[in-house]
């Protein structure tokens, strides 16, 4: 026997790379290319470093508060994690204990399968259609709880607030869990469906939307039974997830969201443009409501592209996985970001 | 069948009371009472808020870097986590999963059980001696795991290097995991043991010894096989659990060490005179290797000078719990604080 018999086996999740490189145009994870604000610059200058000795508040209330103002919810129905990533680890750990295996898409987060990994949880792959989208009637079936995000990732696909309400109407009893990290690109939020579902989740990231990837921000809004299970496991885990300035910055976003809401704009009007010279050059692209495009060309390899965009200094996702081995995703940046971009692939198509 | 069937059941830690209210004097939580250092202010300052767009470096390599150099260790041998209550977490979750049950005192840090509850791993609560000591051999059967905080909380008590060795010379076919939290307050660190034994963990934290409570940086050193281990679980639950500004403060830190370390002398200074203080007033206190004192008095309640003490607006740790329901922890504050502290502690005697 060795202390190496009783360690957990697992398949880690492998996040998008983050190159070292300098100039690089960096459009594979999915990074907002606007700055965070001016508030949260405030809020940063203002902290009182002093501050950093004591705890920070556990369940980190102020931050709770705005955002339940700026969702017209109750403070209760509100949770706050160390990133989605970890809002998304806690809600499996919590809400999926059943004998029956929950239910997402086959081409999908990829780090869903692996928090069924870690916690022995039974799943099972659902399948898109052909076209990418979901097929709502195959998450009728009987099973220990659903989740997806919306838009899909890597497909940006939107799946309407009736189809997602379809889905609740056929699974009262387990709980269905919608995530929204990409929702504020032109997708419309099923918050509204909270008040009818008590067995409806909904994360939310500040990765994304608010800029704050660096933050470590992420949300989960929910009836407020839900919630308060979903605080008891946190706090048999990490009493304190939150940092003191991190919670500052946070509230400092919501503070500022006309300002983070006009870069959501910037972002959606440079996807339009991007899409329909993309579609020009042939490629083949999902309708996209998110701030990346998944984009494929009938004649030129995605892996191709994918490595020889790279020699030029632009980073974007390719995924190496059954059905998507020809599409790459594409984070929207800045339009000179995405005129670079541009201006690779076409020299790269006209070889 | 409710969707309620499948939540997680669990009994939440219970994290030291954070109250609002105003010109407390808070000896609850183990706090440092001295600033967190100028180089921890600078980074703050210097910080560039449009950093936060993007994602933090997923394992704080440099902060790594920072904490090895530090400690004389590899990179490889440093594992970073969202404070060390994280870090204690993932450890359980990665390093317990045999089917005996682990050891741990009956009197230690209470959140221990509630990680196995958590992740559903048998345990064994070895008494402490009467003393309140840890009986070495206790450790010595058959088992799934050790761990033990050193300096043991809430009593303070440490064990000797020696000692922990013998330990670990008894169990070489499961993980001892050393918890020394409040090492760095007058007590010798087991971390030269680790070129020794591959099974080895030592858990710290930035919390106490740092004044950075409010950052949330805890780290795990052991040998490069299960350090690697610890990180595939945490990247099969949180691919960025460290947020870019809190690395930066905790590099900051590291590099402040010298003042860091003139503040813990300053905390065990006040340590020994308050101790002197009490034991004139006949509190018995075991010996203290921490920034707290674990205090009870053979004529006044605990409980007693615990709500007379916060009747003051000083507030100190009671726990209701078997064989210390007698004792109170004090956290060790600032000379001026001990001061009211004493002030408040002989006027409830002298009642």
């Amino acid at each position: 026997m060795s202390w190496r018999d009783n360690l957990r086996q697992v398949e880690p999740y492998v996040a998008g790379e983050q190159p070292k490189m300098k100039n690089l145009i960096k459009l594979n994870t999915n990074e907002n290319p606007y700055d965070p604000g001016e508030k949260v610059r405030e809020a940063i200058q203002m902290f009182d470093a002093n501050r950093l000795r004591l705890y920070p508040n556990a369940d980190a209330e102020n931050l709770r508060h705005a955002l339940a103002r700026y969702h017209h919810l109750d403070d209760e129905q509100v949770f706050i994690g160390n990133g989605s990533d970890e809002v998304l680890a806690l809600t499996f750990l919590t809400c999926f204990n059943g004998e029956k295996p929950i239910l997402f898409p086959d081409i999908t987060y990829s780090f869903y399968p692996v928090y069924c990994e870690l916690y022995q949880i039974h799943y099972h792959k659902v399948p898109l259609c052909d076209d990418f989208t979901i097929n709502k009637e195959d998450y009728y079936g009987d099973n220990g709880g659903v989740i997806f995000p919306n838009p899909n990732a890597p497909t940006g696909l939107l799946l309407s607030v009736d189809d997602i309400k379809d889905i609740l109407d056929h699974n009262r009893d387990v709980v269905v869990v919608v995530d929204e990290a990409y929702i504020d690109f032109g997708g419309q939020s099923c918050l509204g469906l909270l008040k009818d579902y008590e067995n409806l989740l909904i994360v939310k990231t500040f990765s994304k939307f608010r800029s704050l990837a660096g933050s470590r921000l992420g949300a989960a809004y929910g009836n407020k039974e839900l919630i308060s299970h979903l605080y008891d496991v946190k706090n048999s885990f990490n009493s304190y997830p939150i940092d003191a300035l991190n919670q500052a910055i946070g509230e400092a976003s919501v503070a500022d969201s006309a300002y983070i809401e006009e870069n959501a704009k910037k972002v959606m009007a440079t996807r339009t443009r991007i899409m329909a010279e993309l579609r020009e050059l042939g490629f083949i692209i999902p309708e996209s409501y998110a701030n990346f495009i998944f984009i494929s060309h009938p004649r030129v390899k995605a892996a191709y592209i994918f490595k020889e965009l790279r020699k030029k200094g632009i980073i974007v996702r390719y995924f190496n996985a059954d059905r998507i081995q020809n599409y790459l995703r594409v984070s929207i940046g800045t339009d000179e970001q995405m005129d670079a971009f541009m201006t690779g692939v076409k020299e790269i198509l006209s070889r």
